[in-house]
């Protein structure tokens, strides 16, 4: 994702899926489409291996946009059945973003 | 990883690989063993998919380790191997967790 000028926030939210579908491929796709159109949201970045782990980045200006996000009525439904239903366990931090640093490769493929 | 009490610091590290192997593992494996040996080492999570796209965050309890850590002669090495031969591009965040919360199920797949 882009990277704007710190301070700002990040949410690292690191799980573990259960072997269950049951709608999660269409409920994670809302999620990320309902959550990037919220006020404050900077970007996401998301990743899953074979074995069902992930950790999924989002991005915020404030604190404020991460309450208000946490609180959309959608967003609760499908907490509430990622813990009954998609997810063994996971855990959520809530960071602020103080330095960053970036590389690209040019189009070459050397640094 | 074991959540100590905040606030404590993460390094997110998101990186897309290159097609090129060349000891990327015994690279992986070998600073994840160095990394955890360092003063303020807390946890760290690391997630790659089948596209090479990766997100790993290391935990530490202050700046000052984190900074120890970037600095370690071999890690060095393996930044700039990281540079000319592994990584096509990533991106480092160093922030601090102020807050965090975790979800378990039970032995009996219920929350």
């Amino acid at each position: 994702m882009p990277t704007p000028r710190s301070p700002y926030y990040a949410v690292i939210f690191s799980s573990q899926r259960t072997a269950r579908d049951d709608g999660y491929s269409e409920m994670a796709q809302r999620m990320e489409e309902l959550g990037s159109q919220q006020p404050g949201f900077l970007g996401i970045d998301s990743v899953r291996d074979a074995n069902g782990r992930g950790i999924t980045v989002s991005y915020w200006s404030d604190l404020e946009s991460i309450r208000a996000w946490r609180d959309v009525a959608e967003h609760k439904v499908a907490q509430a059945k990622g813990r009954s239903v998609w997810y063994e366990s996971y855990e959520i931090r809530i960071c602020r973003v103080e330095a960053e640093s970036a590389f690209r490769t040019s189009g070459d493929g050397a640094p």
